[in-house]
């Protein structure tokens, strides 16, 4: 089991690469409680490369539109996002959006078009435009190069987070330390398709939109989308990396040694963050690691794991620290992937121990007592062996709860 | 909204049709709770053409497998199913469910190749056939051609259900009244794909094992395939049916006025028997029906109605009694079907009143205490209007609560 202490990180998070800004502020879209933020800005001093992901989801909120028209004008400034109002499906979407891009760029003092925009919250409620647009100046004015502003940041975008996900690293790219810090947010809805709910990355490497886009996709790929909180794909998901080259290093435009250092990194950055968007799952007790081996392709590890990691039965059966494997059989039976069942091995470990409790498709007889410790543990893993090939993949998801119910019952009044 | 008081059923369950006796027992394989039947069986007092479907799940249980190979043996005359253990992924599976078909043909006095198996409880381990083998004497002396044999066999496949599903009823076909009765389980790891967890329709209908093998296919496609209680396919799903020609009427060998009126009668209780599924789905407040209308195909409004009922998010606010409307058009974005969601209505209903809450893809204010009081009802509609096209679908799901995690927490030990 991979844990955070495994990796390299040093504090920053989107203000860790040079030249970038950030701050958060409650400006009055969350109307209940008045400490929680709910703006956040983050701003580069010079022009950025920028690359993005979004939802695959056919619903797409209002901010979504208006980024993808922007980024599409060419070097960006800066992200503004606020959390508590979705901005999907609420009147007058695109025209707010746009509200807020330009709130910004006046602040800043650059174009529209060279701000992106998110939003986070409830679905189908018009945006309080007005609170964000009064609130845009003095949230200007904390903007800090320093840990505090992408904290900051990170915490503005939270809505039923109980952490801010929020990790940086530096790496040397061509004798020049490169920084790259990201911050994340979960925690409802969570069941990427080419990006996640929300994910600002920044970095001071050099690099070319083509490979900044290349890098972004393959990273995403095998973070992102690969955890699952409840199945439930939103309707916002974005995932976007600013580049301002401030650490001069050669700018990297082709896929040589530079590009792979780079990636390697940035793909340490948003796995610690989609990690840390599973493990703070809506509710979540249990942060479930799924790995399946011995897979005909990758691709079929990958959808064997994560219908493991979405099984509602799977879920609660973890949440219950009950070493139920059956339902682990059962979803990836019904996960459409063909597969040798009576070829399949199962074993429950974390930081307690490991323990095989289905060799060959059939159950052992095996210590309940020490499966019961081992599921106990915050961070369990299922390892799943197959007989079919040499490929395997790991996803990651989260139990359900008591709380998500709580939470998602009566989320919207 | 259709309620079970708007048809016309007889009592009398598997019994109501000719020559069918049934009862259930408690014979040992619930080892928690003496009082709970976990042996059921049905015997037809001549041969039967019978026809069933199975999960598609690639797990499947070893009844499955035996009771395949005896189906192509040809006629039939009982089926013996247990709950309490799924016997699947189990030591000795298919030679323990062969054994169940032995000891009952014994009783009976059939072969073991014309006695269909069924199982259902906890994945995984070893079926306790001694204790079937020793009750099935005692249980065959319990078979009873009444309303009661049929409710201790509907009680007997029963897990974590809370009420029986056992509908029957009457038609009139070529002259002869025919009847059609049969009993079902659910109520978790339900979502049918090719047949349900467990479900045995009797009649007394005569017809060819071709035609009844169509008949079952097209009731099972547009019922118990459009309900979802958890999302998880079992590894057990069997939905069998047997004919035993008794009410005398002209066999049914085409497609004819009485094979569509046979039809008719046996949608109706494969319909209530769904319906009765997803309503009792573990720990389940409301039974929610989505209807989804103005789709380009059938295929299209049955895909986007299951994505909404499947929804975790939108089974949390309809238990939360929440007008989350949001969720319901992110569920319908994420379905994988291509649509205008500028161009989606969507309204709540029950016996309360219905309520307009998202018009055109955006957001009305509604009235929200009225919406609550909707939502408050134990049945609730969610009606969908798109604009692709003339089609419609129904689909039935429940809500997600408290009741469940505590259920499936501790489900196996």
């Amino acid at each position: 089991m991979c844990k955070e202490t495994d990796f390299n990180t040093i504090s920053g998070g989107v203000c860790a690469a040079q030249g970038f800004r950030a701050a958060g502020l409650h400006v009055g879209v969350k109307t209940h409680n008045t400490s929680k933020k709910d703006l956040g800005l983050i701003v580069s001093d010079v022009p950025c490369t920028a690359a993005a992901m979004f939802t695959k989801n056919v619903v797409k909120a209002a901010p979504i539109h208006v980024t993808k028209a922007h980024l599409a004008q060419g070097k960006v400034r800066a992200i503004i996002a606020n959390s508590g109002n979705a901005n999907a499906c609420a009147p007058q979407g695109e025209e707010n959006a746009e509200k807020m891009c330009a709130a910004a760029a006046k602040a800043i003092g650059c174009t529209p078009e060279e701000v992106l925009v998110a939003s986070t919250g409830v679905i189908g409620q018009t945006l309080k435009v007005d609170v964000i647009e009064n609130g845009v100046p003095e949230l200007y004015g904390l903007l800090e190069h320093s840990a505090a502003g992408s904290d900051g940041a990170a915490h503005a975008i939270m809505t039923t987070d109980t952490v801010k996900k929020e990790f940086a690293g530096e790496v040397i790219i061509g004798g020049k330390e490169v920084h790259i810090g990201g911050i994340a947010k979960g925690s409802g809805m969570i069941h990427p398709n080419m990006g996640t709910m929300l994910c600002f990355i920044t970095t001071d490497c050099a690099i070319s939109q083509e490979m900044l886009q290349e890098a972004l996709q393959e990273v995403v790929h095998t973070t992102f989308n690969r955890i699952s909180v409840d199945g439930d794909t939103s309707t916002n998901d974005t995932c976007c990396i600013l580049a301002n080259g401030m650490a001069s290093n050669k700018e990297i435009t082709e896929k040589n040694d530079n590009y792979v250092d780079f990636v390697m990194k940035l793909h340490e950055i948003c796995y610690l963050l989609a990690r840390s968007m599973a493990k703070d799952g809506e509710g979540a007790k249990h942060l479930i690691t799924c790995t399946v081996r011995g897979a005909a392709s990758e691709e079929q590890a990958e959808t064997i794991s994560k219908s493991v990691i979405s099984s509602t039965l799977t879920k609660a059966a973890i949440f219950g620290c009950d070493a139920n494997w059956g339902r682990v059989l059962c979803a990836m039976g019904y996960s459409g992937e063909k597969f040798d069942p009576e070829k399949v091995d199962v074993a429950f470990a974390s930081d307690a121990g490991e323990i095989l409790v289905c060799q060959q498709g059939r159950g052992l007889s095996f210590d309940e007592d020490l499966a019961k410790k081992i599921l106990t543990e915050d961070e369990v893993d299922i390892e799943i062996t197959m007989a079919e090939g040499d490929e395997s993949c790991t996803c990651w998801g989260c139990d359900i709860t008591y709380d998500y119910i709580k939470i998602n019952g009566d989320y919207r009044t």
